[in-house]
């Protein structure tokens, strides 16, 4: 048991305090406002690629781990993305997380794949663990996987989505660093952990539900504190003491809110069982970054029944949500599929070629550029900056 | 697709209204009040097998289905026990259930099976698959099973509780009658579809997390509305036009809120595909009576890894959360495991031999009783009445 963390009261480990310096720092024309930046992805990818080379990966897996925080950020989930670059750099150089390390199936059966990801970079060892697993589960049908010492995987939804476009439904979750607290408590000992499940259809992108436990994203309260702004009262905050507060840093080192209370809290502990305890990882107050596991099922629609008619049927399904959106929406409303806002802003980014940070990630990758001896040229696209998506 | 789901503003199907009657109604001593009335354990299993076998059911089948309902009802979810007696036989009449229909296992290979439940009643069929899915699972060590053509699954946690029981992980979602909108509409495609979640213990009670995605169990706003008292605002429930109301009847023919609002919504969308249309059951606003599907995953931990090393993990991990709770709960507040309230109150009530119902319930059971021929002449235990619990 982790007595670090049980009577820790800071930021969740492994997270850079990543707030601009005070009184002002670089000033140049592309950060100096509050605007997005746009840069061609095009550039963004050679950069991102020598950058990570530059801290130790090889060419390939730089591209891998590059291709997924850009799919991240095509997505408009930008908070997962590049933004994270300077978190992963961090952990190469405090010795966390090995920039050389491979994902290895450690054990196999038709059904069951068992992998270490040895303290490697999330983005590059569960990508080749999912191919293992798309792998495995084309001739089984139906496959569970998990990995151990694994890290954080950026935005989740990444994964299954392949796992969809192969054919297959998809559920996968994660354990992350101590963040929530059991209902009741103040002791933080379970992550935000994610679940995704993704469905693929015939023809079209898949539907995605990619979501955290907590009813704001955390990075709106890390957002607020470094902008010292007050956070609604509304978003269910507690300080230490269980007494509600509008302070986001009293915030983050109080009781984060769940969905439906013990329900949230409940299902993180469902999380934090699947992706630590049976994955052979780190759990509860032990997760840390390069000690988180994943756990996934891969399940081929044909395996229970004929595949067409799964296809039909969620066709089917498809069409009474449109039409609950076209004759039956609250007044001001859309109706979307889950993920599917992602998906359109996916479709719209890689289309213009273009993604935009705020100046804050612009800053960090200059930041990290310079480190590195690979500075940050990317040229910045102007009128091209769309806004941030959600995470 | 269903136009009548499409349209309508009712209550869900296939629950009946189970308001008392205008002006009273009957006045005995024993449910003239409003407190909980006890009665013994063994007395209900008698009276409920002779109810359920004059309704048609084999004298076996029936004591299958009582022993899951007084399960739900010592475990304090007496919402989902024999309170649904009145609505089963109902169903019986007209036609949409059928009391000799069997679970039939269709398809098969190691790790899936496929089930038709043919229209019987979900405690009888569910419990038949759920039997042979451990069968399945105790050969393999991972088993996906679906279920079509059931029905309403009572207290779901009995299932899972069952495999965990057999030494698998397992989880298990259900599809139920449409109750919740697509977010941002109005028109009800989706149940209030529960997840459950089992772990086993080492030589104890599992770890149980069984919810559905509403924040206020439903049961309480049947209960307000039957009682012509307003709901809190705070409960978040949305009239037709998407307008905050206390009046629980505009409050479960408008919008009923999900947690995490698209995140609930997204859990159910989940919901219904795994357990209905991957199971070939009705899936969205087709879902019935009669035409439910369910989705259970079974898992060994031992195929993940070493089997003993996951019982001392989970240990681990519940003397986490008990420092947590003796040291750092915060002020009135205890913390329990998920499920361990309600294992707790299964302990009291298997020790006392009795379970309690509201005077709502024993009118009900004693209406069915007289309609099957089978009165209820079960004798209430004085002193012994404990309170309902949640749901």
């Amino acid at each position: 048991m982790s007595e670090h963390a049980a009577t820790s009261s800071a930021l969740p480990r492994g997270i850079p305090d990543d707030r601009p310096p005070a009184g002002g720092g670089d000033q140049d024309d592309s950060t100096a406002g509050s605007a997005p930046v746009a840069f061609r992805l095009s550039e963004l990818r050679e950069w991102g690629i020598a950058a990570y080379a530059a801290a130790g990966m090889s060419t390939p897996d730089a591209a891998t781990v590059v291709d997924n925080q850009l799919w991240s950020d095509r997505r408009g989930v930008d908070t997962h993305g590049f933004q994270r670059i300077s978190w992963y750099v961090e952990w190469f150089r405090d010795g966390t997380t090995d920039p050389k390390a491979q994902c290895e199936v450690v054990s196999r059966t038709p059904s069951v794949l068992v992998a270490d990801g040895h303290h490697g970079l999330g983005q590059l060892v569960i990508t080749r663990f999912m191919e293992q697993l798309i792998d495995a589960a084309s001739a089984s049908g139906l496959v569970a996987g998990v990995i151990r010492n694994s890290n954080d995987w950026g935005c989740g939804a990444n994964y299954p989505y392949r796992a969809a476009e192969a054919g297959f439904v998809c559920y996968g979750t994660t354990t992350s660093v101590p963040n929530l607290a059991p209902f009741g408590s103040r002791r933080k000992l379970f992550g935000n952990n994610p679940i995704v499940w993704t469905f693929p259809r015939r023809g079209r992108p898949p539907i995605v539900l990619d979501m955290a436990v907590t009813p704001v994203a955390l990075g709106k309260v890390l957002r607020a504190r470094s902008e010292g702004t007050d956070i609604p009262a509304e978003w269910g905050f507690l300080d230490r003491d269980g007494n509600p507060t509008v302070d986001p840093d009293a915030a983050m080192r109080g009781i984060v809110p769940a969905i439906g209370g013990y329900k949230g809290i409940g299902m993180v502990t469902a999380s934090n069982i699947v992706a630590g305890i049976l994955a052979g990882s780190a759990h509860t107050g032990d997760v840390a970054v390069g000690r988180r596991g994943q756990f996934f099922l891969l399940m081929d629609p044909g395996v229970f029944g004929d595949r067409e008619r799964y296809y039909d049927d969620i066709e089917d399904m498809v069409a009474q949500v449109r039409a609950a959106g076209e004759h039956d929406a609250l007044p001001g409303q859309t109706v979307y599929l889950p993920g599917e806002l992602e998906q359109l802003e996916m479709d719209r980014r890689s289309a213009a070629g273009t993604v935009s940070y705020p100046p804050s990630v612009v800053r960090s990758l200059r930041r990290v550029g310079d480190d590195l001896g690979v500075a940050f040229e990317c040229a910045p696209v102007p009128g091209q900056s769309n806004r941030g998506g959600s995470s």
